[in-house]
């Protein structure tokens, strides 16, 4: 369980996780979310200059985690983390892997971004090339999209039959139940992007020649699907979610406070995890001896 | 053929590449290269803070360029950079993974580093599992340690018989002039270590318990080998390096120089590499027009 923790004030103050977390067992309606919110009140970050700074603080402190659980897989735990990252066109997948993953030491992250499957992806069952980029144990891995292309665009654009996605969500579930069985901790995260600032983050990209390569005409057609989206999503993140497999719904309008929220959150799991350098199995006076002579 | 470049002072100066290239055609005597030097006289950093200064310069730009090499792939451009670090046991093959390559955006990156082969891999020629570890189009590969360990502590350990050995500097080569052929620019650093910093560097280890996990008995043992260490290098620096594949030869007992002087032969290679942002094919105007009502 998420650990409570101090805010600014001092006062005791809820976590981020328990914040951000998407209620199990309820309907999802993320209308009711505001895309442009800074959940946290007055111990998270209210304005952009306060909100980089935060981030920026929480740096050393993720990668000093990285590097104790690095550091204790290789006395045998099996434990990692799996970050996933899902949201529309410019909801800021690509931002959030520079921006937060960047601090990671990149010796032990995993980073895979899941494109159109390939011909070769496509004649094998669906989770495949997802269960292929699982972080090993003592990594940070992280997913641009997933598995859950797979009863997204797959669902609103009828890329597979009604019966064939329907039994899909269980296999998600079972799935990402295996994986926390095996030390996995997932942190799933739906980047909530308003409809009116993907149209602005894409005139952005529109107008400028040297974003047009991160531009698809296509990514225009997809608005006009936008309900259709939503929807899935708020079936994904309804029955795709566990205590042990939460979703994470992060307001992903203002990108300070994406970055500050999502670092927290891994900051959040690390810390629960609270992985320890192992304890070498030799001796030291001895091998200090030797190395003195050598 | 590496450009000339403007010194601090403004004149001309050779390149980093011109500076730490080892000499094609000679016999390579490690010896006659100082460990802890500072190459490059009045325009190189001479000192530990304007090291690290020169070297967080550097970071924006080499940021800048791969994102320009990764946009690049998208339009159809195979051009790539492979750096491949080489050194004795706390050389610093680590620690460039951490503070150059954790200057890129890490969903560029294609980081692998190399242990002792597994059992699959043993059953596969030498170059198998490089081959699949090397970067695609567009981005940034680093090899800490590589198939070179197949000529150094096979040949010091006599883990393979003098004819295959010698058999591999050949295929060695091929493989790398393929890598060539194909758009990989091939970076091969070699971090000359002094043996006296690598006893200061072990006794660090096992001086503070946190970084026991980074300390193996067995490393004292290889220091033994250090002649024949340094022998098999010569052998590989002479034999594997032609002007398109050369070797860099890196002064390794002062961190500050040695993470500069990589961060500076990517940037020149980079540079030189000079990928462009693709154009759009598609109808601006059009597209911004279909967004405004969309």
């Amino acid at each position: 369980m998420p650990k409570k923790m101090n805010g600014p004030g001092g006062g005791e103050r809820p976590s981020v996780r328990e914040l951000l977390r998407v209620p199990l067992g309820e309907r999802v309606d993320l209308s009711a979310y505001d895309t442009g919110g800074t959940p946290g009140g007055t111990w998270a970050p209210q304005s952009k200059a306060v909100g980089l700074a935060a981030t920026e603080a929480l740096a050393p402190r993720l990668a000093a985690l990285q590097e104790r659980l690095f550091a204790s897989s290789t006395a045998g735990d099996r434990r990692r983390l799996l970050l996933v990252l899902q949201g529309m066109d410019t909801s800021g997948k690509g931002g959030t892997v520079k921006h937060v993953a960047g601090h990671f030491n990149p010796s032990g992250c995993r980073i895979r971004a899941f494109k159109a499957p390939t011909p070769e992806e496509s004649e094998h069952p669906f989770l495949w090339r997802v269960a292929q980029a699982v972080p090993l144990p003592g990594e940070i891995g992280v997913f641009d999209r997933s598995h859950y292309e797979d009863v997204l665009v797959a669902r609103v654009r009828e890329l597979a039959t009604p019966p064939v996605i329907e039994d899909r969500y269980g296999q998600i579930a079972r799935f990402e139940q295996a994986l926390a069985d095996e030390g996995v901790t997932l942190v799933k995260v739906f980047l909530h992007l308003s409809h009116e600032e993907q149209r602005a983050r894409l005139l952005e990209r529109l107008d400028d020649p040297d974003k047009h390569w991160k531009f698809n005409p296509g990514d225009i057609d997809d608005r006009a699907l936008w309900p259709a989206y939503q929807e899935a999503y708020e079936i994904a993140l309804e029955r795709c979610a566990t205590d042990r497999t939460p979703w994470y719904l992060v307001p992903a309008d203002r990108k300070w406070y994406r970055n500050w929220a999502i670092s927290s959150l891994l900051l959040e799991h690390l810390e629960e995890l609270d992985p320890q350098y192992p304890r070498g199995d030799f001796d030291v006076t001895e091998c200090r001896r030797r190395l003195l002579t050598a």
